[in-house]
C-alpha cells in the first residue's frame, strides 16, 4: 500500500501550519507507521501573501477553500479555518458530497451541524475525524469512541478551556481580581477574538457537546448544554472555596439517566486533592467514568500549535491507515434524540451573596432557603465596610430546581442585593 | 454487516468472567456501536467444575486451549491465560496460524515473545491487540499507537504496578515499614504467586517493554531493561525523600537517543506536585511526551475485573468495527533492533548508606564520590544508636555510570554496611 494519502488543509494559522510543519519533518515516521506517504496537495487560507514562518511554494493554492475540498489530488480535507457557519460549513460539506473524508478541529461546526454532517459523511460512505475539535492534544475522542466502547459511560466531565482555568488558578496564586486576569489574557492573546466563547463557557460547551453525544449514543445537541460563564467568580468564591477544600473550575458534566441527558457547563467546585482540583493553568482534563473502567482520567495541553496539529495528525494517521469509524462512534442515524433532564442529580451547593445590613435580613434568607426545601450545611457572615454584607452558604444535598425557587424568593426579597451566585460542588 | 463476531475466551479467571459479563450485560450496546453482534462460541479453563458466579453452560467449553483456537466457530482467540510459555503460548500461536485473530492480555508472552508473534500474525494477515496487557483500563496502548501516531516520542514513563505504589504510598501514609505491608498485600491478594513479580518490577518491566517498542518502533526487548524492585526502600527513604519534596515510584522510564534505547524500571524519586507524585494506591498512570504534544498523562484502574475487561472489549470492538493495525503501531518487519544504551542520561540521585561510627567514615564517603566525579548537592547524618550512622546524600546531576564507579568504591571500603541504596531523582 504504497498509495500517499493525499491532502488539502483548509485554514493556516497555527494549527494548520503545525501540521504542515509535522508533515515535513515527520515524513518518514508518519510514512513508517502509516504504510504510505502522507502528503499535502493543496492549502487555503485568506491572505496568501501573509508570512507563516515557513514556505508553502511548493504546494498548490486556493483562494477558496471549496475549491480546495473539490480538487481531484486531495483525498482528505483538513478543515482548520474555524467558524460554525459560512467557508468552513460550505467547504465541509462540499468535500464530503465530493467523496472526500474530513479531519476538522471545529468544535462549534460539529457541536452544532454534526449531526446532519455526519449524516452526509454516512450516506457517502466518507468519515469525519475531529481529535483536535476536543481538548487539544488529548486523545480522548479516541480513547471515548474506541478505547472505552465496552463501557456504557456513567459521567464524563472535562476542564477543556485552558484561558478559563489559567484565570481561576491565577487569581488563586495571586490574588489578583477576576477583571484583571482577563486583561491579562487579553494581552498574552489567550482570548477569542469573541470572549465570550471563552468565559462564557460556550467554546467548551461545544467540546462537551461531541463527547456526550459519544458517551452516550445521542444527536449532538449544543443548545440543551445549561451553559454558565465564571464572569461571575470573585477572588473571595476562590478563597472560601480553597478555604473548604475546594478548587472553582468551569466544568462540564454530562450525564444520561432516566432523567434525560444533562448537560452542565457551568463553574463548579472540586475537592482540592482530586486530579481535577490539582489541575493548574492552561492545562485540559477529562474523566472518563464507565460501568466496566470505573475512572480514567486524561490530561493535558489543550491548545497550541504542537499538541493541537497532533490531534489532527492522529486522525490522519488513523485515515492513512484504513482505520475508519462512524463521527460519534455509531451510525448517524441510531443516534438518539434524547430530551435534557429537567433537573440535575441532587448536590451540595456554594452561594455568595450580598446582604442588606438590617435587622432580620439573615433571618429572611434562612426561612428562603427553608421554604423552598434547601437545607443548610454552613453559613458564614463577614464583618464589612459596605452597605451590604457577603455571606456564603453551603447547602446540603438539593436538587438544581429546588435551589432555583429558593434563589427566585431571594431575589425577589428586599435583602439581598443582585442574584446570589451559586455554584455546584459536584462529588468525584 | 451483520455477521457476528464469535470469540473463544481461553482463562476464565477474573479478568476473563469480567469480560463474559461485560458481553452478557451489554449486547445491545455493543452491537450498536460496532454494528455487528459480539457472541461467546467457547470458553477454555482448567478447571470446568469450579464455581464462577456465573452460568457457563450455553458456550462450548474446550479443556484444550490450543482445540479452543483451533474452532471453526471462532473468530477471535481472546487469551486470558496468562504466563510466557506453556499453554498460552502454543495456543496464540495455534490461532494465529489457523488464521484467527488474538486478542490477550498476557503482558509477558508480547514482552518476550512479541516480536516473533507479530510476525507470525502479519505473516498471515491477522492482529494481535493487548490493550489489557497494559496498564488495565488505561487505554494507553490505542493513545500511544494510533492516537499519538504524529509523534516523535521523546520519553515514556509509567507507574504500572498497583501493588506496588500501593505499598510505597502505604508506607507514606500510615507509618509502617515495607516487610508490614508487604504481608499485608499477601493477605489482600494483591500479590502474584510469585510476588518478585510485582515488586522486583518484572511485571511492570513488561508493560514497558511494550510501550517502548510502540514508541520508538524497536523490536520488544524485555530482557535489555535495567530492572529495580522496591524490597530495599525503607520508611526512612519515604520521609526524607518527602520532607525533600518527593515522593518515591516504582516507575518506568523510556527514552531513546543515540546512545540507544533506555528502558528503566526502578524507584525513583519524582516531585510530589506532579501528577505522577500525587498519585495513591493501586492506580496506573503513564506519562507520554512527545514532540508535538508535548506531555500527555493517563490515569486510571491498573487491574481489577472491570477495568482489564473494558481493555479487553476495546479491542474487541476494534475488531468488530474493521479497525486493524499491526501489533506494535508498524509491520513488525520494519521494528528495529535497537542496542539498550549503555548509560542513561545524567540525573541527580538520592544516596543512602550505613556508615560505620568511626573517624574519618564520612571523609572516606565524600572522597569515594569526589574521585568518581560525582559531586553533593546536599548530606545529612542521623544521631544513631546502631553501630552504623545512617548517611543521606542527594548529588548533582551524574550518569548512573559515574555513580556506579562511586558506589563501588563505598562498597569495597571498610566504612559503609553493604551497598548503598541509590534512587534517580526524574527531572519531569
Amino acid at each position: 500500500m504504497t498509495k500517499p494519502l493525499r491532502l488539502g488543509i483548509a485554514g493556516l494559522g497555527t494549527v494548520g501550519i503545525g501540521v504542515v510543519k509535522i508533515i515535513r519533518r515527520q515524513a518518514a515516521l508518519l510514512e513508517a507507521r502509516t504504510g504510505r506517504p502522507v502528503v499535502i496537495s493543496a492549502v487555503s487560507a485568506r491572505d496568501a501573501s501573509k508570512d507563516r514562518g515557513i514556505s508553502l511554494s511548493r504546494y498548490a493554492w486556493e483562494s477558496d477553500p471549496v475549491a480546495l475540498a473539490l480538487r481531484d489530488d486531495v483525498d482528505v480535507f483538513v478543515e482548520l479555518m474555524g467558524g460554525h457557519e459560512g467557508p468552513a460549513k460550505a467547504a465541509t460539506e462540499a468535500a464530503l458530497a465530493a467523496g472526500k473524508d474530513v479531519v476538522t478541529a471545529n468544535k462549534a461546526l460539529l457541536a452544532i451541524h454534526g449531526q446532519a454532517l455526519a449524516e452526509q459523511a454516512e450516506a457517502n460512505g466518507q468519515v469525519i475525524r475531529f481529535e483536535a475539535a476536543v481538548a487539544g492534544g488529548i486523545p480522548v475522542i479516541k480513547s471515548l469512541t474506541e478505547g472505552l466502547a465496552g463501557n456504557e459511560i456513567t459521567r464524563i466531565m472535562g476542564v477543556m478551556n485552558g484561558t478559563c482555568n489559567y484565570i481561576l488558578t491565577q487569581m488563586q496564586a495571586t490574588g489578583q481580581g477576576y477583571n484583571a486576569l482577563f486583561e491579562e489574557c487579553g494581552k498574552l492573546g489567550y482570548l477569542e477574538a469573541d470572549p465570550n466563547l471563552d468565559v462564557g463557557g460556550i467554546d467548551a460547551g461545544h467540546k462537551l457537546a461531541l463527547l456526550a453525544s459519544i458517551a452516550f449514543g445521542t444527536k449532538p445537541s449544543f443548545d440543551d448544554i445549561q451553559l454558565e460563564g465564571i464572569q461571575r467568580i470573585t477572588l473571595e468564591d476562590i478563597t472560601q472555596a480553597a478555604d473548604m477544600g475546594f478548587r472553582i473550575k468551569l466544568l462540564g458534566v454530562a450525564q444520561r439517566s432516566a432523567r434525560g441527558l444533562e448537560q452542565r457547563m457551568s463553574p463548579c467546585l472540586v475537592p482540592a486533592s482530586s486530579p481535577l482540583g490539582q489541575l493548574e493553568g492552561g492545562t485540559n482534563m477529562v474523566v472518563i467514568e464507565g460501568d466496566a473502567v470505573e475512572q480514567v482520567v486524561l490530561r493535558g495541553p489543550g491548545a497550541g500549535e504542537g499538541p493541537t496539529a497532533s490531534a489532527v495528525l492522529g486522525d490522519i494517521c488513523d485515515l492513512a491507515r484504513g482505520l475508519r469509524i462512524a463521527t460519534f462512534g455509531q451510525p448517524a442515524a441510531s443516534l438518539q434524540d434524547v430530551p435534557a433532564a429537567q433537573t440535575g442529580l441532587p448536590a451540595p451547593y456554594y452561594l455568595r451573596m450580598a446582604l442588606q445590613d438590617k435587622p432580620g435580613a439573615l433571618a429572611k434568607v434562612a426561612a428562603a432557603l427553608g421554604d423552598a426545601g434547601v437545607s443548610i450545611d454552613r453559613m458564614r457572615q463577614y464583618s464589612h465596610s459596605e452597605p451590604t454584607a457577603p455571606v456564603l452558604i453551603v447547602t446540603h444535598k438539593c436538587t438544581r430546581a429546588t435551589l432555583d425557587i429558593a434563589l427566585q424568593a431571594l431575589e425577589a426579597s428586599d435583602v439581598v442585593d443582585d442574584a446570589p451566585v451559586a455554584l455546584r460542588i459536584e462529588e468525584l
